[in-house]
């Protein structure tokens, strides 16, 4: 890779991605393990170039990261405490691992400018975690899916980001219906189900439940779910786009 | 004023206040005449210094321009499409408005950083409209309160920023109870039921209105107000702390 133009970005201005996804009827989101020393966690997140708008730079962070494009995303809020500076600790870290590795890349003017304080827009994303080929970014071992009630401590503010993005979840997903975008396209009107109570974590009784996303209007009926037991099987439904 | 230093604040990003108030049944937004030429209007905002948080910048910027502290204030969303460079025609009056002015204040360095593009975050505050004693930032000719439907065209995209605003207030009014901070400390239900309407451009009838609101037993009811008829005068409300 060629030399880290600090001209390039916006100084001081950092995008960070709470990338959920569902499985095994869990919330989960999509975190980095750095390479820059033990145990050290944090959201996948990048600048912003000089020529792009900002949702642009997300949607660009979101497809180097998951190979997808056209992914449902959503800013929810800025975090910048002027302890947003990356803590001493771990600054020291961060500037000894780009010492050393390249100098062509980093050079010490890019070195201060990357460890400076940075103000970070948060996006949530919500992917079907089954498409995304995870990607991992420069000082990164890798990626990995974590249940959003087993998340490791991370870096900077990053778990609170996180909590910030799913309250902004549970706001959204009943008035704007994006919990769609976490579902393979077909789907049972139990795995419907099992998402919202993954996301509200509360359980909501079926015949209410089923009665209400139908009563949207925005789901198609297909055919039944083979299982074998025909006369028991699951209808299919798709998101009407 | 001294040199304006542009080491002491983050470089490309702004914050931008959408001021809510309400009188005479409508809800206004504070906003400023600038100098720069005729017809010029925008939302009163300002930087954020190195050694603060992005929300104390924004409750500094407030009390300088509002002359209150502890403002109901909230950030909403960030703006930050690469033609959120200052116009060209703008950004020519801006330069040569800075240029004019005076030199120990704004160098070359500071106009261009001035004239730069910039990221904003946006706030909107609530406030009692009759305790505001409105203070002009450099390069405004004076502040106004304009009805939300009768903005003028404001510069950048301040309009779209206002919309973004009214929004949000819609969003939080009921389930965060915030109105209250564009209400004098006492109140008749009518003016509740007023302001709500003015928020949401619809009417709400009165009984089920008063119904919900005294359910949620958030009010003290005082005495009641004095109109000289005694027997149909209203219940006098305070917001319970």
């Amino acid at each position: 890779m060629g030399k880290f133009n600090i001209e390039d970005y916006i100084a001081q201005l950092s995008i960070d991605c709470v990338i959920f996804g569902y499985k095994n009827k869990e919330l989960k989101v999509l975190i980095s393990k750095l390479s820059y020393g033990e145990n050290l966690w944090s959201l996948p997140g990048g600048y912003i170039l000089q020529t792009e708008s900002i949702d642009e730079a997300a949607s660009r962070i979101l497809r180097e990261r998951t190979g997808l494009d056209n992914i449902y995303l959503e800013q929810f809020r800025a975090f910048g405490g002027p302890d947003r500076i990356i803590g001493s600790e771990f600054r020291d870290l961060v500037r000894a691992g780009l010492r050393n590795f390249d100098s062509n890349r980093f050079d010490d003017e890019a070195i201060d400018w990357v460890t400076s304080r940075f103000v970070c827009i948060g996006y949530y994303a919500l992917v079907d975690l089954n498409k995304v080929e995870p990607r991992i970014g420069e000082f990164e071992e890798f990626l990995k899916w974590v249940s959003i009630d087993e998340l490791p401590n991370m870096t900077h503010d990053h778990n609170k980001i996180v909590a910030a993005a799913h309250k902004a979840l549970r706001q959204n997903l009943d008035e704007k219906l994006i919990g769609f975008n976490l579902l393979p396209e077909e789907f049972t009107m139990r795995e419907v189900k099992e998402l919202y109570e993954a996301v509200y974590d509360r359980e909501f009784p079926m015949n209410n439940f089923q009665k209400k996303i139908l009563g949207l209007n925005v789901l198609e009926r297909l055919g039944k779910k083979f299982t074998g037991a025909q006369n028991r099987a699951p209808y299919l439904y798709r998101f009407k786009k």
